[in-house]
């Protein structure tokens, strides 16, 4: 049987573009010579509409598309992902459902069984889990259907304690009992640098076990902090991969379910680029589907603003971009060179705002209120939430929307000020850490200077006092990264940190800050996910806890 | 049988805390003569520890701690709450647990079979639901155990897709079937003033119902957002309430659970009244449970700002308060002497400040980039923010923690600055509507006039610019309250409001500015949450989407 693969970028709650996207695919697949052409999870209202879900207008509008849709399939079938309604007696009040269509109906529903509640997922807060499994059929073919999650039963779990099988059910224990030609994965699977192999492995691994061919059809496009990734694939049912689809951006490709050595993948690529390329669409998305074209940045001569301004050029273009310079009396002359040296280069508009007026208006008129004490982190943080008035009175005044560039490393440790550097509607690097934001910069420079090359050699500071060094307060940054990702990522105790070779008054400082500064990342943007546990509603941690 | 309710304020993650308080609680039931002592849900660790749970040796501490208590109970039976690690093949991580402990020993453990994960409730991230059911005994009585969801079972989902029954097991079915003297209910029901009569109606019907006494046993005190209002309750078989603990503070309690007529109940207290006493807890329990002592904030000469000091005052006293006022060019005269007039009644320390020279330095900085712009709300901005600047200088240097004044009905539609008046680290007024400010400001005044009358009777305005009015960009506040409860808390669609009565147009203006406002309140501070649908993590909407 030919498949069409339809790996599309949907807008959360944009029913007629989603509608659109969708009819046009059917069409383009029928018009290409496929028998079933198969979308992403929930591809009607885009993945994940939270609390939408709860609206019973919402709710309404999906039905009506499934409907339009279904009627327009003729000559083709299609699979679809859409909320349904769960008229049984009891249970919540939707399923996560995929429906099967042709001849103008909907001819066969799989409803999604396991159902993830972890990290960023939050199914079951909308979802009743299925237990009832069937087959669909279309011209003398049988096939399953299975959504995302279905096929992670065997999932570990994140930490020692944890079981082999998260989940009670096996979805497709069930299903093989009626003997499937292939099996259809529809699936909303969100990009984390160090869980994408992984990912390729579960899906080889079943169809492996199973002897059965695997089609697995991703969403791709981003959605405020999360970046679909798309890589959708055909494994045969040896666990080959014989066809692989784009990364990062929107694919479609048509493959025989017979078919088993047109090998058809994508070029590797490593990490950084995968993060860089993750975060490019991240801001794209994010600024496109706000229907925002304009960004603005504060733009120190430091690394991480460099970084943020090159991705933000690739996403936006330099046109779009117009970034503020605003040094201080404790700013370094090669700072402000650096910064007009990287702007130019890029060729974004940029304008040289010194901040010592207002930071001097405010220290006098405090002046009373302050008399005997000694100037300490107040001073510093005025100054950069000076920086940060200025930045978003460029945001008001012509439209430019803020980005934030603070790093993961700083928002682990509180190393930044609210209502200051941490001002910005989108936080591009608050997952990368600080060792990585270095192996990026020289990613970006690889064929030629863009960073300027002090901005990456200089040490990192936050340039608030005289000659101050990000390692005044913190490790060094390999230290404290191998620190915080033992501890974010991997979930490590204190005392299995230091054994991997850290010494441990180092690490509970290091923890110590991490857990004493919740009460910032509360308030900060919304950071792009690119790691297996980004900060924001994936960790959910307590503020007012001792702990 | 003698049994105590122990309705204890306990700290997340503070195991020494709260195992003291466990022991000292079964100490004290056991001299006064009780053979039970029941505590609340997740006693062990605090309700609610979100994603420490996944820390193994959080885990650890909790089971080390059930262990020690354990040994402890002599001579009396208790029950705690606590988390225990699922020992079967499959499922998540733990089990939300209760143990009956007697002789040194954990006699039976029963898990907590529903789950909630709606609202604020997120418990299936973490654990797996109980399938098996049984029976306690003690002195020859016999008795069930439940945990807080478990009486919910008949439930009815928010809205009208929803069903009778959200869940597929009603643990008192299962429990009756062993024939208890009476059913203990471990709680941990946060606050809010729309749904406490309900709470206590679900509980009349099931003792009513199954012809069962019941023993609720609720967590008292308030952990960031959620305040968890106490009430613990025991119910006889005929469904009438004979014991009624206090609200807002600890309490504990001897009944008997062959006792009749013994009513014992608490004063009753109107919606206003209840709010304010949850407010105050919620204020003096983040300080305390955090570490702090001192706080301060912006005082306008408007109500919200007004209220939130009276509110600060009664949780903190008025010694550990310092209070900024921040006049600019548009700050009308009664408005500085309404503030001072108010800081006086409350005998808080104030100061003046001025905030014109900062904002002129900043408009003037910002004059070469604006010429040719005229002014709009980057000015007002500006104001706000400086003012959040001052504000933030007096935290950073003097250690007060910042309040928020901002109310529900500005947090809905958007009407604050972010990084200016939208500033704090926790917000007093965020779940409380205008129209209930109103209200609660003539509560307050109601023997004499703390508040001064003038702040109650003029028209509310931000200031910002001259002769401005709320009602220039908002309907008048009971129009907006109308449609934002119908909107938020019940969850109505356009139409069914319009159909309440309000202008269609209006209607679709506010819900409008609700919706495009999602990206302020993700970075807003915490807000204590007094409704059945607060701002916050009960309330997940996706920033990104078409709508």
């Amino acid at each position: 049987m030919k498949v069409a693969l339809a790996q599309l970028n949907y807008t959360i709650g944009d029913f007629d573009g989603n509608k659109q996207k969708i009819i046009s695919g059917i069409e383009r697949a029928r018009n290409e010579g496929a028998d079933l052409v198969v979308f992403s999870e929930l591809s009607v209202t885009g993945y994940y509409p939270h609390d939408l879900l709860e609206k019973k207008e919402f709710i309404q509008k999906a039905e009506t598309v499934v409907q339009e849709i279904a009627a327009s399939c003729r000559g083709i079938a299609a699979i679809i992902g859409a909320p349904r309604i769960n008229t049984n007696d009891r249970g919540k009040q939707l399923f996560n459902a995929a429906f099967f269509m042709a001849d103008g109906q909907i001819q066969y529903i799989q409803d999604k069984t396991l159902l993830p509640t972890y990290d960023i997922f939050d199914e079951y807060r909308h979802f009743e889990p299925n237990r009832t499994f069937g087959i669909a059929e279309y011209k003398g073919e049988r096939f399953a259907i299975t959504i995302c999650e279905d096929l992670w039963d065997e999932l570990p779990t994140a930490n020692e304690f944890g079981k082999d099988k998260l989940y009670q059910v096996s979805p497709m224990e069930e299903l093989v009992k009626f003997s499937p030609g292939f099996v259809v994965n529809l699936s909303a699977s969100p990009f984390s640098y160090n869980q994408e192999e992984w990912r390729q492995n579960v899906l080889v691994n079943k169809a492996r076990k199973y002897g059965v061919p695997i089609l697995y059809v991703n969403q791709v496009g981003a959605h405020t902090e999360l970046i679909f990734d798309g890589g959708s694939v055909f494994i045969n049912e040896k666990g080959a991969i014989v066809s692989e689809l784009k990364y990062f951006e929107e694919d479609f490709r048509i493959i025989d379910t017979k078919s088993e050595n047109a090998v058809d993948l994508q070029p590797e690529t490593d990490t950084i680029e995968k993060i860089y390329n993750a975060l490019i669409l991240g801001i794209k998305d994010y600024f496109r589907k706000m229907g925002f074209k304009k960004a603005t940045l504060g733009l120190s001569g430091g690394i991480d603003s460099a970084i943020t301004l090159v991705l933000a050029e690739r996403a936006l273009g330099a046109e779009n971009l117009r970034v503020l310079l605003m040094p201080s009396k404790y700013s370094s002359d090669h700072s402000v060179a650096d910064a007009v040296q990287l702007a130019e280069n890029l060729n974004v508009q940029y304008d040289v705002v010194p901040i010592q007026e207002p930071v001097d208006a405010f220290e006098k008129t405090l002046s009373p209120l302050f008399e005997g004490t000694s100037p300490d982190i107040t001073e510093e943080n005025i100054q950069a939430r000076a920086r940060g008035i200025f930045l978003m009175a460029i945001s008001n005044k012509f439209g430019h929307i803020l980005l934030n560039t603070t790093n993961k490393s700083e928002c682990a440790v509180g190393y930044g000020t609210l209502y200051g550097d941490m001002n910005g509607g989108l936080a591009v690097l608050g997952d990368v850490y600080k060792t990585d934001i270095f192996k990026m910069a020289r990613w970006i420079n690889r064929e030629k200077e863009i960073i300027p090359e002090n901005t990456i050699l200089k040490p990192p500071s936050a340039e608030l006092r005289p000659n101050q060094k990000d390692t005044d307060s913190l490790p060094d940054y390999p230290v404290l990264d191998g620190i915080l990702f033992r501890y974010i990522e991997l979930n490590l105790s204190p005392a299995e940190i230091a054994a991997d070779g850290y010494d441990p008054a180092v690490v509970n400082r290091v923890i110590k800050m991490v857990n004493t500064n919740e009460y910032k990342r509360f308030q900060a943007a919304p950071i792009l996910r690119v790691s297996s546990k980004a900060f924001g509603f994936g960790r959910k941690m307590p503020l007012v806890a001792r702990y």
